[in-house]
């Protein structure tokens, strides 16, 4: 597939970008962050111009304390025409819990890695995807749509290198069951523009870049660059958390998600069109981090905090 | 001018980096770092493979304390075949001093943007270049190398945009005054992949990527990014700092300098060589934000942190 010449992006194109801040950001905080917190998080991130926002994950409390009151923050969404709240869920019991809660969107989690998916989902790839054969069977006869995603598309911390072919496999089974959209991980960060270069151009040629969203950590600080190689790919769709929310359990102390703000900064400078108000983003990014007792891990929040200040 | 398809570099070429944490990182840096402690970073750099290191400025030492021991840095500096140590000289006098220490490669600064111009250099851009003449000429009768860096070429912090043409326009006279090399610098670091190409396109119109070396800050965490497009633009010289030292001064708290280790990590990744030790680089950023009381501020040093700790 060839690459765009990025002096050729004149025209105005529209990026989704889901911010999985409340969900992927928060999960792993140790110290418990208040339901309304989180309530305002998500409020403040609407106010900005976000559509897509992951609010929570039903799993075991035990596995993930901080999702513990997932259904406390699902009853109390926002009424937002047009914003859709995916919530991540496990299994069939996960997806009922969620169901009852009141949830309208879900999200199921593969991986890519076999060692990966036995260490962090206790089942082999294959078995994962039956085990979502019923979730997803229940969700189209609720009329809920489904996300899937598939981790470790580049590497993986148990085996390293993944082959671009593996995580071809898991997309497309996930897109046969019926996700409308595969969100491929680089959970490691260690991906460069030439191995996803080398991973999209194998999944793009089973699936449609429509259906496909970028997810890139930033541990290496390769995220943006990998974006941008994504951008050239075709793909519109793009995970994020806002201030970089989420660390990295395989690197304490590196950063993980790609921050939400450096995101919008790039696409503002490609002259693609978010519909994300980048001021009030950096003010969100600053309140979560206060909230959290420290910094935002952005280089856009961090740059641009005079301005944000005196937007909040 | 087309853009490369990444997943097409697959034969190794070699890409330069300059080193520029010595001067342009540690200029600014209010507390003292004692002159054995740049020696020890100068020889800790050479080990980690590096070839072009920045060593020091002949400026006035009311304007950068930090230099007051430029002349002691390079009378120090080790024999080491085959590596070149540019100082920066702001005028003749400082070229005379950096002569007389034993400097063997300089290196002048000028400015894409007039305003910017006036107030850090003092005078107009025709000017500042004029001013350079005599050090050209001085530098060449004693068979000295004369490196030249343009500021701002995407953007000024006092007039915004800065058009494409006025950076090559003052590349070209820097080129034609006799500098080997001309280092475009995003001084604020508020450059997109976008921006960048537009910029180098203009630049390469009129001179060769050979003669020019890519110098982004990371300010808005978009470095990488631009480098990964001047990279498919045909640059192979990248300035670079370790451990990212040197903040930016228009946005306290920011970053400044792309890290050297981050660009090391890219085109690892990319399958260029530099031949720069990742590992012993990522010790020596440790290194160096231990004797500054900070960590270092590249997500790879961090990431790796274990690694470079064990490589000490």
């Amino acid at each position: 597939m060839d690459t765009m010449n990025t002096s050729q992006t004149d025209l105005p194109q529209h990026v989704r970008v889901v911010e999985v801040g409340p969900r992927d950001g928060l999960q792993n905080e140790p110290q418990w962050v208040s339901t309304a917190t989180k309530l305002t998080l998500i409020e403040r991130l609407i106010n900005c111009g976000i559509r897509d926002i992951e609010a929570t994950a039903f799993v075991s409390p035990k596995r993930a304390p901080q999702m513990a009151d997932a259904a406390e923050v699902v009853h109390a969404l926002p009424a937002a025409p047009g914003v859709h709240f995916p919530v991540l869920v496990p299994n069939l019991r996960g997806f009922e819990t969620a169901l009852a809660a009141g949830a309208r969107e879900v999200a199921v989690f593969a991986a890519a890695s076999e060692s990966f998916s036995q260490r962090h989902v206790s089942c082999s790839i294959a078995e994962s995807v039956e085990r979502f054969r019923p979730v997803l069977q229940a969700a189209h006869a609720n009329d809920i749509r489904v996300r899937g995603y598939v981790s470790c598309v580049v590497s993986c911390p148990y085996q390293g290198d993944v082959a671009p072919q593996a995580v071809t496999r898991v997309a497309c089974e996930l897109a046969d069951l019926g996700c409308y959209e595969i969100s491929l991980g680089d959970t490691l960060g260690a991906g460069t523009p030439a191995s996803v270069a080398r991973m999209l151009e194998a999944v793009l040629r089973e699936l449609p870049a429509s259906r496909i969203a970028g997810h890139f950590h930033d541990t290496y600080g390769m995220a943006i660059a990998n974006i941008q190689c994504a951008l050239e790919f075709g793909l519109r769709n793009f995970d994020a958390s806002v201030a970089g929310l989420g660390g990295c359990p395989y690197a304490p102390g590196a950063s993980g998600n790609v921050a939400t703000e450096d995101v919008v900064y790039l696409l503002n400078g490609l002259g693609y069109e978010c519909g994300i108000n980048l001021d009030k983003l950096v003010a969100t990014a600053w309140f979560i981090a206060g909230e959290l007792g420290r910094e935002p891990a952005s280089k856009v929040a961090r740059a641009l905090k005079a301005r944000s200040f005196s937007n909040r």
